[in-house]
């Protein structure tokens, strides 16, 4: 029985597990990746683990997030990262350089090696043949100190491509039919591996695209081959002595397939406000629109912006449309500058902007009241673009020249232009604003600025556990509601202490205070407490306000992750009727609270009141090591010795 | 004897008044700019005229400040004015075009005509010989109306140049040696007319870079002849026929003139926190540095990207610094980008930026704590750059480049490049971004959204004034100190109750609440009260918070026009040693004030102290109804009927 090929790679990083779909394995990651606005944290994860060199094959630090730049903060943390990525042996792309998937892509990226990343999107590099997965800064920071990560070994899923797309048709469209299909949620605890006669018309950025935006399907990954059209993007970057072949065995099996004719798809886009809200161009219509954004991770690379600017040369923008075009990285920046391309975009009225993720994470270009936005992004979710009453569709770099040009959405199947030259046989590498870390790091000194905070370890759990249920809450507690993540809050993401003066300020604007002054204690809570993202900041605020342990209804999967490993203790209800007998500010004692989280049952006196109640403290074995030892940071650095 | 060229072109332009320094005259306007932070207010108060079509020979509306976007404030904004523009016939340059004053120069300007401009770098047009002056933007308003503008004729100050600049040494480093000579007050009331032998060897571009920053000696504007230099410019940019020659006679009479021997200048930098803190790059040494800014109305031209092209061809950008630029023009980019001197410019590791005021003004490219930054900008006051620990140098684009290839500040003449290609015989003139207004406005409909609020009206005077002294501050206070212009608050230009929350916020923060709660009252000042920018919001956030008179050691230019036209009493200490006697909070009356305000001399009580002081009111006829009306909108509708 032949193996797909996410299992080939797979198997060849197994630490841990039995390699079965739905079993937990761990995996050997011989790549990280962080971006700006995750990087601080896990990099001050990682300094917080006494790591002094990471022990990947190769990590990179990018900064692409936070490029605008309001305020000391943002320059601030990308001096940090540069300085930490010098002394712990990261290679750090500069501002300005480029978003970190594409120059990952470009620079970085190898057949058959695992990536971990701190972006939702670093599936990218599943393009060329990597499993690369998007995880929390926590996460990564393990990875950097040589942990195996651990996941859900995945169902495969096939997606067989047949035949050859159209021209004007773009690798775009395949991914929103995938998504069409599928739908954001269908991808759950599965892997996308692309195959089928197809791929040999499909370059590494067009399928960059897909397994970009793959991450919305909700799958753990995405992945193509890497076979001869992977072979020439790696000798156009100078590097096809980075390059393997890795294909599946002609009997793979897989847990299901679908199949994909191109020649039948056509321009579509994903509607307001969800990127598998999608349909064609045709049967949307031609809807005025106000703005049209190309860039992001999802469609920036060099093929991408040439079929744009021979879309756009000779034509001008709309006049009642804003064309804003970001390139993904330096090298196609250059490149297009190079050979003209950049200067038919500027002439057609297109505004360039920096490098960076821009407008595709709301930084800047914002829509104007209830404005038609198109965007060659990934996400179109409500409120994104940073207007509420903005509507925004997905689509491909084709369809948004071609409407920039007319004004409406417009199908680019009836304005079709012969491309050429959509590829080279070598792209200018340069490699001069990627910083090779220091020979000795001990040597470095790592630049904090005042809004950079030290990372709040917790203690040893102690054998008597006791303190004030300095909050009581209710049903479906979000993680917006523990660490709210508005715009005035995100430059201090970096700063925990200061974050922390807002935690469940929604809420509760005096709980910070009160925690503080009473030494910590309990949250009391409801069903469904911890909802929402996946953000650490939810458990950490907490942590730092001396929270020891959490009792409640019931859990969100991965807040109680989050709450582990800062050390706090989950417990649940035994009998959820107890929850009305507890008051805000009883006094909770937990006696012989090792042996008790041990044996996973948990003995809580009320001393305000006078009883007893029992809690369910449901941990692995190694969770419960994590909790002794105060958390996953204190547990790696105790066990690496 | 002769006349000089300033006065020739207020001669004819002369609506009334005599023509002699120091009194009050006023003068036909020819054309009017107005930038987008200045223009959402300066369009709704010329839509509160109720005019139909702008009665000026051409009036344009820039869009150059509010290009980040965060938000829907500024779309909308940009919607508000493109579409006002479209109605009341101006010219619409869309955002992208490129900053207000590089693109008027090159293609708007006109020798011998006069432009009222509500920025103020407006003077940047004197470089062709235009009488060109920043004003608030209900004078642009009532420009646009056909008004006649009023100003105090100014002496005129003869700069005369003497020979040659050397290599590596720039226009920049001329207007920093005026700076250093003049200092940032030593200008008002004065017009500096540049003339000499040097002429002939300076371009336009040059001379506009002088003339743009002689707003920072709060001169009423500066000016150049049109010479073979000025014909020159006017053919590469397809504008011959726009082009005449204007000189002064030869036996011109002056105030006072200054010689500058040009071939003695050196490589100079302002240093924080004012234009005119100027010293030579020697003397300042080689310190190290955190960020290289290029770009602004002050040096974005053509000649100055392509000189920072030439220095940074072949080499990198040092890996501590930051170098952002942003040409000044769509004009510009697409030269440098066809020409391939972009290409040499991202190479070299350099961020760019958008066609616009950017970093200039705090959108974005904030330094990092306690950074240096080098920029090529116009003003370093402190704060402006959105960071308060920031030391921010003003140098040329030859210092600017050089020091971020070595990572200290570095006098150019170390590193000498021998430029070329400076200028070219033609320039790609593409006026596609440039909207010319409808035939018949009346079907025009104007779109204006939610964050759009009528602005703030004054009333009457009364006869008796009186109130707290609600805020008593120092010398040298800023436009950026009475109403902060960073990122954050930009987008509000067109919510004067929004903005007034942060009246004087940087200094004061609790001064907007105090303000309200004491219904208003008067602010006390020192010396040169409101330089720096020429806006409007700066006068009418106090008057939204009730403020009815600004009592001071002497005021800025534009500022007090701005507090007349809001129907605030601009009063000036008799003897300035009463400043000291009062204190924040004490109690302030005038009696009679109707009576006081028309001869010119004001007593007031200070209650709290029991004691009186004299304060002269200098108000020309018209300013005194103005001020009774409650203000320059108030009285041009009482006037019109």
């Amino acid at each position: 029985m032949g193996e797909n090929l996410v299992y080939k790679i797979l198997k060849k990083h197994l630490v841990d597990g039995e390699l079965k779909a739905g079993n937990t394995i761990s995996i050997k990651i011989d790549n990280t990746l962080t971006q700006d606005s995750t990087g601080t944290m896990a990099y001050l994860q990682l300094e917080a683990m006494g790591i002094k060199k990471v022990k990947t094959e190769k990590s990179v630090a990018f900064i692409d997030h936070n490029m605008l730049q309001q305020g000391f903060e943002n320059a601030d943390d990308h001096r940090y990262i540069q300085t930490a990525a010098d002394k712990y042996g990261i290679y750090f792309s500069r501002p300005g350089n480029g978003i970190c998937h594409q120059v990952y892509l470009e620079r970085f990226s190898k057949p058959g090696n695992t990536l971990l990343g701190s972006d939702s999107h670093t599936p990218t590099a599943g393009g060329v043949g990597m499993i690369a997965i998007g995880a929390g800064g926590l996460d990564v920071a393990l990875a950097m100190a040589g942990k195996a990560y651990s996941i859900k070994a995945p169902e495969v899923v096939k997606v067989n491509l047949i035949g050859k797309l159209n021209n004007m048709v773009a690798s775009k469209d395949i991914i929103l039919e995938v998504l069409r299909r599928e739908t954001v949620k269908g991808g759950v605890g599965k892997v996308y591996e692309y195959g089928g006669e197809g791929l040999k018309y499909l370059s590494v950025p067009q399928r960059a695209t897909i397994t970009n935006m793959g991450a919305e399907l909700g799958a753990t990954t995405s992945i193509f081959p890497s076979d001869k059209k992977t072979l020439e993007f790696f000798k156009a970057q100078g590097r096809e002595d980075e390059w393997m072949e890795l294909k599946p065995d002609a009997d793979a099996v897989y847990d299901r397939v679908i199949d994909i004719n191109l020649d039948e798809l056509v321009p579509m886009a994903a509607k307001p406000h969800s990127p598998d809200n999608v349909d064609t161009i045709k049967n949307i219509g031609k809807i005025k629109i106000n703005q049209v954004a190309i860039g992001s991770c999802t469609n920036s690379s060099y093929e991408d912006l040439m079929k744009v600017a021979q879309i756009l040369k000779g034509k001008k923008v709309h006049k009642d449309v804003s064309l804003v075009i970001a390139p993904g990285s330096r090298q196609v920046m250059e490149m297009i500058s190079r050979n003209g391309a950049l200067a038919d975009i500027i002439s057609s009225g297109a505004r360039i902007l920096e490098n960076s993720c821009g407008p595709c994470i709301g930084m800047g270009q914002s829509p104007g009241t209830d404005a038609v936005s198109l965007r060659t992004f990934n996400r179109n979710f409500y409120g994104r673009s940073g207007t509420l009453s903005a509507k925004v569709y997905l689509v491909s770099p084709e369809t948004a020249a071609v409407s920039a040009i007319t004004g409406v959405l417009t199908d680019p199947m009836e304005m079709p232009v012969d491309f050429e030259n959509l590829s080279v046989d070598r792209f200018i590498t340069d490699d001069s604003m990627i910083i090779k870390p220091a020979e000795d790091g001990d040597k470095v000194e790592v630049e904090r600025g005042p809004n950079i905070k030290p990372f709040p370890l917790n203690t040893e759990l102690a054998d008597s556990v006791s303190g004030k249920a300095v909050l009581k809450v209710g049903d479906n507690i979000t993680t917006d509601h523990i660490m709210p993540s508005n715009a005035k809050l995100l430059p201090y993401r970096s700063n925990i202490p200061y974050l922390s003066g807002f935690c469940f300020s929604t809420i509760d604007e005096d709980f910070p205070k009160r925690a503080e002054e009473n030494g910590g204690g309990f949250i009391v809570g409801g069903d469904n407490y911890g909802q929402g993202s996946s953000r650490e900041h939810a458990a950490l605020a907490p942590l730092y306000l001396g929270i020891k342990g959490v009792i409640v209804k019931s859990f969100a999967r991965i807040h109680k992750a989050n709450l582990i490993n800062s050390g706090i203790i989950p417990m649940v209800f035994e009998n959820p009727d107890d929850y009305g007998r507890i008051d805000q500010m009883d006094e909770l004692v937990i006696d012989d609270a090792i042996n008790k989280v041990e044996c996973g049952k948990i003995t809580v006196k009320d001393v305000t009141k006078g009883f007893e109640f029992d809690v369910i403290v449901e941990l692995s074995d190694s969770d419960v090591e994590v909790i002794k030892a105060g958390g996953k940071l204190n547990y790696t650095k105790k066990t690496a010795n």
